[in-house]
């Protein structure tokens, strides 16, 4: 074989025999929009979540798993705010470790469960994952994410006051305690992950982004209250651990121009550059498609392949180019 | 070097070179009896724990940990119980899982904390972990573990007509809810806990005993409502992951004899036969030191070396044999 056909045929080979992959599940993976999050009802996503997944390790690919926790994590603080008089609410970083280890076990037994059916043992592991964040990321100056209940407005006020939250008027439908979203810096645990999807372990990490954590000067870590961006929290991970792939899997099919608008367009491929030109002109929906795109693209720049936006019905396709929206350098 | 001699080498040098001991911690490393459980006062209280663990580590000993999640669960079922007409309450094994997140990130994060204290980088890392149990379990016909919080006469009938919850009074302090406490027969993350260890990682599993799951015959795994003692799932973990010594930490210092009364006598050493016979006689209160008595003798008989019953304080001189009751063959 002469060096270059040596060369093309590696390279084909490493796509057939497949890729590393971080998957990074959006919420409707978990619950759809207004479904009530009864346990039955996210298992039951959960397993047509995993059905979807299990045909990407059949596909050969080693896979580490993200997902996010926003519903969940609302459960539970409005939990901890119902039973305030007789128990001590806990602060949001316990909160959000509470519902990674609730959506881990669930994706968990779930992914086993999957993989038991088209009989395949593969060990699939949950992992409690902090984020380091830094202390003087601007947006603890700036809080804009809204987590938990809605308040109308004079609870609102009540709760201003007395805890010192900040509220927000959200969507129209009451107003919501608004935190900080820093930017991840890195995963704490990375090394872990990486050993075990190394060693053909399926793991679930970062879930909600991971638990925002700051490091003082001594090395000393504090949880704080924040909420990070999951997507960007899965592109920190999937660099640090060396993925070839991003795979963020949401609601819709693919990356589109003037979104809903008469001159709607679809986006099936697209580089970097490009990639980069559309989130300058503002062209995707803060909190929703651009912290994808924005991922998307710190992730081919850290060093990735390939980064993938499609739905979770077909992940699957998108990972060979037939679906979704791809992005590469 | 003589044979004789070669080995009486190994043996010591294998003794000075650390072992491989699996940590069970009692309630009272994360709260004490009658502390309210407020997440500062928990991570005070886990702080000193780890403290005492870094020194076991500093000896030179690979460790993974367990806990227990009583008092934390029990939170987790109230707020459940206090929000349940407008949130659907989770069931057990999804709060057990809840717990598992909680109780692991505190642990993990403050154990980070204490080795960054003595200048130690060492990854750890909590897993979500689920415990086999038998459907067959006599167990499951006889609830006997109470959970949750306590309730007055008429409301504890309430509780029994409109759940089918089983209710004991407990105590003298009121009536509980009790559930099945059948016994672990594997711990499903065993390899994962194991390569974890084996490659220097300090490994936090089986929190709570594990999330108690059923397997049905096509392999299919499901939670169940049951609780598991977390001494006899640290045995099991114990045994599986190859550990020389078993390390149950709790509030007394040793194992006694007729605790409490005038003829107490406190055990430094016993065998297992002696041990068996004291189980046999009832010397040990059920619950509470009997199982830990019961998963020593499973553990020897298992394989393992020791069995070291100790309080928290005394666990680096227990491992020693300097403190604490130690259960050899």
């Amino acid at each position: 074989m002469s060096p270059s056909s040596y060369l093309l045929f590696a390279i084909m080979a490493s796509d057939l025999m497949g890729s590393k992959v971080l998957v990074a599940l959006g919420g409707n993976a978990i619950l759809k929009h207004n479904e009530k999050g009864a346990a039955e009802k996210q298992f039951e996503n959960i397993q047509k979540t995993c059905a979807h997944l299990v045909g990407l390790i059949r596909d050969g690919h080693r896979i580490a798993i993200t997902h996010g926790n926003g519903p969940q994590v609302g459960s539970i603080l409005l939990q901890n705010e119902m039973s305030r008089d007789i128990l001590p609410p806990m602060p949001l970083d316990v909160c959000g470790a509470q519902s990674q280890g609730m959506i881990g076990y669930m994706l968990q037994q779930s992914m086993r469960n999957e993989l038991n059916r088209v009989n395949l043992s593969i060990p699939v592991v949950a992992l409690v994952t902090q984020t380091i964040v830094s202390e003087d990321d601007s947006a603890f100056g700036n809080p804009t994410k809204p987590i938990g209940p809605f308040y109308d407005g004079f609870e609102a006020q009540s709760v201003q006051q007395n805890k010192g939250f900040e509220m927000v008027e959200d969507s129209g439908r009451g107003y919501r305690r608004v935190v900080p979203s820093p930017r991840p810096k890195k995963i704490v645990e990375t090394d872990t992950v990486k050993a075990l999807i190394d060693n053909g372990t399926i793991v679930i990490a970062a879930g909600g982004g991971g638990i925002p954590v700051v490091v003082s000067e001594n090395g000393r870590m504090k949880g704080v209250v924040a909420v990070i961006d999951k997507d960007l929290g899965a592109q920190i991970l999937a660099n640090d651990i060396g993925c070839d792939v991003l795979l963020m899997l949401t609601d819709i099919d693919r990356v589109y121009l003037h979104y809903g608008e008469p001159n709607q367009a679809c986006i099936d491929r697209m580089t970097c550059v490009r990639a980069k030109r559309y989130l300058r002109e503002g062209h995707f929906a803060p909190g929703s498609m651009a912290p994808k795109v924005e991922a998307a693209v710190k992730f081919i720049d850290g060093g990735g392949r390939r980064a993938v936006i499609s739905s979770l019905e077909t992940g699957r396709e998108a990972l060979e180019g037939k679906a979704g929206t791809t992005i590469t350098s």
